[in-house]
């Protein structure tokens, strides 16, 4: 994900009430959009990200786009989950988010994934960076470009 | 729980500054909350429930019903863990928060237990789903309702 | 660190904008700095500390004194972890901000440093308690003071 100019930082901006308010609104809309992934809404998951929306995550051979085709990858990969009776989490947290002038936002955070078997000890399964372009639609957000790196892959 | 219609969702709501402060507002009461937990301060941790409130938990045979009932289940926990010598520490996140026509509000998060022993090392005791049903009380919220439901009790 | 009196608490204040705003703000200040931290900006990530700042921690034999100290102490502990090849991840979570009279502000949060070796997995390397006094500065904010407490160490 391009390193691009953003129209907010550390300074002055973020102290005000819109950048808080922009930090509060985005952690509720990862908020859903995880506990739609891990309830099993696929396909409501899906309709987080724009129609052309691309997903790409270190690990995986090719970006997945659009989001017919993210919506048949999240129900693959948890239908692998249902059949290995394991529970899935995903915690978002450490969030930076930066307007852009073209209204989009260039979204930055952690991502744990706690994995439960089914009678048995929960424990982290990945420890990852999500990197998001989030753009702006009918009041709310959606992912446009999703790059997620696992540290466990991550270059020393 | 049940799903109870809610009088903001995804949509327009979720931008709007109101629903940003109360995301930020239950954050705070959520951190003070477990702090009072964790630290030992159990009384004053029931004290953040309704004097009616009930406690559910999966795992538990019964839910616990009134204040001095959820106070007396979190001393009886506490003295259990210091004899252990074990600290727990109660991660909530993930939250989505939804208020009710009738001044409530419906929240969901996520809810880990950390367990570090005296002189060893940290790990995921238990990951937990929270539903509560909150009310608006001397400025802040009280729990009326909570129930959490445990990964690994979850059906496939 | 002192408890000291704080200029709101759980009542009335932390229901208004302004204790909202904060909530959110710091959250964003937190989530900067780890950040920089972790992806091995310690010079920058030493610049979020004040000229005088002091870094306390259990297990480390005497505070760390002055930016300049705490740039070099950030600095030898990533080129450890360089040479193990491990990744390291700060999360700072369930956070209390509380406003003092002297425009400071008195933070209190719990913090994990989740450790991944390249090529293996994930797991959760310290549990701890991070008590700061932040200080208003261009805008944003600094750490003037910063006591953090390892669970492994706390007291039984």
């Amino acid at each position: 994900m391009p390193q691009e100019t953003t129209t907010s930082g550390t300074g002055q901006a973020s102290g005000a009430p819109a950048a808080a308010d922009l930090h509060a609104v985005l952690q509720r809309f990862y908020a859903e959009q995880m506990q739609l992934l891990d309830s099993g809404a696929t396909q409501e998951w899906a309709q987080t990200f724009t129609e052309d929306g691309v997903f790409a995550a270190s690990g995986q051979p090719a970006p997945v786009r659009g989001r017919s085709a993210i919506a048949a990858a999240a129900r693959a990969a948890r239908e692998q989950l249902d059949r290995a009776k394991v529970v899935h989490r995903h915690w978002l947290g450490m969030l930076t988010a930066d307007p852009r002038a073209d209204g989009s936002v260039l979204a930055r955070c952690y991502a744990l994934v706690i994995a439960t078997p089914h009678g048995g000890d929960p424990a982290i399964h990945r420890s990852t960076i999500c990197e998001d372009v989030l753009v702006p639609a009918n009041g709310s957000w959606l992912v446009r470009e999703r790059a997620v790196t696992r540290d466990d892959m991550a270059h020393g």
